[in-house]
């Protein structure tokens, strides 16, 4: 990667070679059937940030690691965010028929492929996560310790619980808390188990990781406090109604709670915390995180 | 275990230590929304024959491994077959409203906590799993290779494919093969990894490793056929109906394809291809495990 290059060529660089790879993870010489391969790769390749991912090879890098013995974690989280949004747009969940413009895994597939599809992916992000060991030499123990992790982090403890939370809470939160359960686990717990993942690989301290912890909790609820700014925004530009309506419509978010003032000043409060992390860590090469951060918080694109 | 017990005996006191570890295996400590903690754990204790865990044990028994370094893999098999059961009775799969007597798991908790449960039971599997290292000593590359065979053996080349070849053959299926491939996928492929995985545990060589998946395949294969003759014979004791009706009604079975009577013989013939593989792979004590191969040919219960 050229040092001189921006974020938004950075990122559009990572992006492009972690699809290169996505395209290859489903072995071709496994026997699957041919409408469950093409489910799978249906979402797989449906574009997307590929933020998860590229937190992963950046924290390796942050430490000077290999991007090839980072990659196999990379990809692994790639496929679990891509199980829970084909999972999430079902009928019995959000019931939604598009993504990013183009229809949901289940309006193309049905309800019953695409909920083995997700199954699939879901099952195959292990299997890929091992690779690290397979096919680059990390030991087995530092893989133990990403799989240990990937498990905890996407599971009921995890992702999957912050989405039950979510399910749970449609009928209307009370508390703030509850809503940062739901961001903590929903969004921060898989981008803090990429960070940490590239971090291990590329060798880090203990207190490295914790700094990773720390940098990857601050930059994931940002995000999510951001997406609920710029959806509010958004909408009042689009449907020329005020925020308040929004609370009508049963839809709570960070700017309900505290207003959209204090929330873009948490949103910033956030993302220092973050920075301070990973400048208080040691990385030898602390750059690209400390750009993401920035970037994640300013983006309105 | 009493070497004088019975194979009935000696299941039913393996079953009974391993729906005791089942029942604490999702951490007390675990932030958890409590209906997805419920709606897991309604599932995982609704009973079974825990056939999947009891032949991990059995594997490390025949090696004369220990049963505590094999039980995390027992109960991450398990986890992943009660998974399967939940997702495959979604209304958009079977649509089964009761499963061995009890409403099944979208029947009590909402189709929603259902797919939830499913998903969180089939990633805390994985982290059941390497807790063969973490607290049992087992070895770093050991508890690798048992996360990469259960992913693959799970997931789209295994379990999952062998369920999307069932759903893709609901329109009628024209050969033996087909039938074959959704067998060996749906059933025998969590069988083998069963019998590696306890085999793995306890030190197997490569060749007994081999040995192990023999045995399963064929018993996996066996047990399947005789699902589908004890069904028919079912069938035709409940309804008076003979045989054919049943093809009528789109349900193909093994007894379909070549008679009752060629499925009875081949049940016999696999059960027979399973016991000599171990017979001949110098197991130290493979009596349970032979046993275990009578047990299930003779099953009318």
């Amino acid at each position: 990667m050229n040092p001189e290059a921006g974020i938004k060529e950075y990122i559009a660089a990572l992006a492009g070679r972690i699809e290169d790879e996505l395209k290859t993870s489903l072995p071709e010489q496994w026997s699957v059937p041919g409408a469950l391969r093409e489910s799978v790769m249906y979402s797989l390749m449906a574009g997307g940030k590929r933020l998860r991912p590229i937190l992963v090879l950046a924290a390796a890098e942050a430490l000077q690691g290999r991007a090839e013995a980072a990659m196999p974690a990379a990809l692994a989280v790639e496929m679990i965010h891509t199980y829970s949004l084909i999972h999430d747009d079902l009928p019995a969940m959000d019931n939604d028929d598009y993504r990013r413009g183009k229809l949901t895994n289940h309006k193309v597939y049905g309800e019953a492929m695409a909920i083995l599809a997700g199954d699939a992916l879901l099952t195959h992000a292990f299997h890929t996560a091992v690779q690290a060991a397979r096919r680059h030499g990390v030991p087995a123990d530092v893989v133990v310790d990403i799989v240990e992790e990937l498990a905890k982090l996407a599971g009921a403890p995890g992702m999957v619980g912050g989405q039950a939370a979510d399910m749970l809470g449609e009928q209307g939160l009370t508390k703030l808390e509850e809503l940062e359960y739901i961001h903590l686990h929903k969004t921060s717990d898989l981008i803090v188990f990429s960070l940490k993942a590239g971090g291990r690989i590329a060798g880090a301290t203990s207190a490295q990781l914790d700094a990773l912890e720390r940098f990857g909790t601050c930059i994931g609820l940002a995000f999510q406090i951001q997406d609920d700014i710029l959806d509010l925004i958004g909408d009042e530009q689009k449907l020329g109604k005020p925020v308040q309506s929004d609370v009508k419509q049963g839809k709570v978010t960070y700017p309900y709670f505290i207003g959209i003032e204090a929330s873009e000043a948490k949103v910033a409060e956030l993302t220092a915390e973050a920075k301070s992390a990973i400048l208080g860590g040691g990385f030898p090469e602390p750059r690209r995180l400390l750009e993401l951060a920035d970037y994640l918080m300013k983006r309105d694109h």
